[in-house]
């Protein structure tokens, strides 16, 4: 893995709580792209001829009254960006996408035309989602099919619990806070050293059994004392039961069951040997 | 995992090619903001105080003399954003990260104050890089910690050949281009069709042995005849070779291992007890 190469993109978590969002045409990759910005907190505007419209982007507009408002016409001109604070163009007319994002470098407003890399602020990526979890992928415009790729074997290496660990620790971030309030300064710094020492010692499969009650106990425990318990100091039959029985189904599947059947083959074929000799 | 879930982030690449990052502050999380930009084609301000840089700080700006311009001064004013694209506060005073972030909203720079959420346009994560190969994980501000754990997991689903394999694609399709050049319309659509239906057929590894003379071999037989052809009917001993070898080392470490072990084991014990029963 190379940390030194240059010419990458910076990956980012762009936030659009209370933003507006113009999306410009309404086929396949306009229907892409309003999915990508319901997952969002912002609002969105489409501009596009109704008869241009595709199925999925139909539906979407009509089942989301709330967060999509459309507009049945071409793109007019630059005073549909007032407002605007992100615009995505999906047209197959690359030179109208090209005005369209001069318009928009004029008014400082980022911008995205789908299918033409050289004219983009940003690029978009595959991307997994659990929860608070967000996981994206970007080839920098090498492949982006092949991005989906890349994300089946990112998959792999996840077991599942690891949106639901995520809250809990963000749960648990907020009940310290409530106990040590305070932005910055030596607090925040005390704050953000416990919970990284926390972050190092504990499993996420260990966060994802906190309750409330187990959160105000480690608290008690660790925070107070200045000190990083084990769950199992705060806790727990449960917690050391479900993690045995992970530990043992793992290891049963990787490597008991292929020798348990090879104990069992070999035992079998000697048997069969050495009855065949006694007689 | 859930697809339907509100209130994410949106996750970009930004790019800054020939663009100028301004970072305030020179202290540890400074020199982060450093290591990152530094991996884009990014031009870095830095405005802080000498006798405030941290050692990493210090390092990169001596390592860096064409990257990184540094002003030995605190922010002055709105006029240091002149020309800015991007600003970046890394300071341990939240007020004066306000101000700054209140006059980045005037100008309409993106900015990002670190450790202070509700300031950001954007936040940052963990990044895995392999060549044009990005990865970036988010936990939308409930733990940046507990990011680098998701890395950990992430990584043990890749086999390391994956930003090859990416760089090889991004040459097949320059050299697709060449062959059948134009932006998007008929010709955008089919070249797009073509190379994702090669990387639904073929795997990563197929890609991360392809050279010149192959890329061009999968044109001439794939795009030009409209097919897919496999890398074993383009090519080729060493790919099968390798191919083979591979599955075989992944097959004989995950069970045969075991099983072999099993049955020697099994056969011992057999032999052990039915000789002692022979007696």
């Amino acid at each position: 893995m190379s940390l030194t190469s240059q010419g990458h993109s910076l990956l980012i978590a762009w936030q659009l709580k209370n933003k507006i969002v113009l999306i410009v045409g309404g086929g396949e990759i306009a229907s892409q792209r309003i999915d990508s910005i319901l997952n969002t907190d912002a609002h969105i505007i489409l501009v596009a001829p109704l008869d241009g419209l595709g199925s999925r982007t139909k539906q979407l507009i009509a089942s989301h009254p709330n967060r999509i408002r459309h507009h049945d016409r071409l793109f007019s001109g630059s005073e549909e960006l007032e407002s605007v604070d992100m615009v995505l163009t999906a047209l197959d007319d690359p030179e109208r996408s090209r005005e369209i994002v001069n318009m928009c470098r004029a008014a400082g407003i980022p911008v995205n035309a789908a299918d033409i890399p050289d004219l983009c602020d940003f690029y978009f990526g595959a991307q997994i989602r659990d929860g608070p979890l967000q996981i994206m992928i970007s080839t920098n415009g090498n492949g982006p099919r092949i991005a989906s790729l890349i994300k089946g074997r990112l998959l792999k290496g996840l077991t599942g619990v690891e949106g639901n660990a995520i809250q809990r620790v963000g749960e648990l971030r907020a009940l310290l806070k409530e106990r040590a309030p305070g932005i910055g300064g030596e607090i925040g710094r005390r704050r953000m050293k416990w919970m990284t020492d926390l972050c190092n010692t504990w499993q996420l499969e260990d966060f994802a059994l906190l309750d409330r009650d187990l959160m105000q106990k480690l608290l008690d425990q660790g925070w107070e004392q200045n000190s990083i318990p084990s769950l199992e100091a705060i806790d727990i039959r449960s917690a050391r039961v479900d993690k045995r029985r992970r530990d043992w189904l793992l290891v049963t599947k990787q490597t008991l069951l292929p020798s348990l059947i090879g104990i069992l083959a070999g035992a079998l074929c000697t048997a069969c040997f050495m009855a065949g000799r006694r007689r």
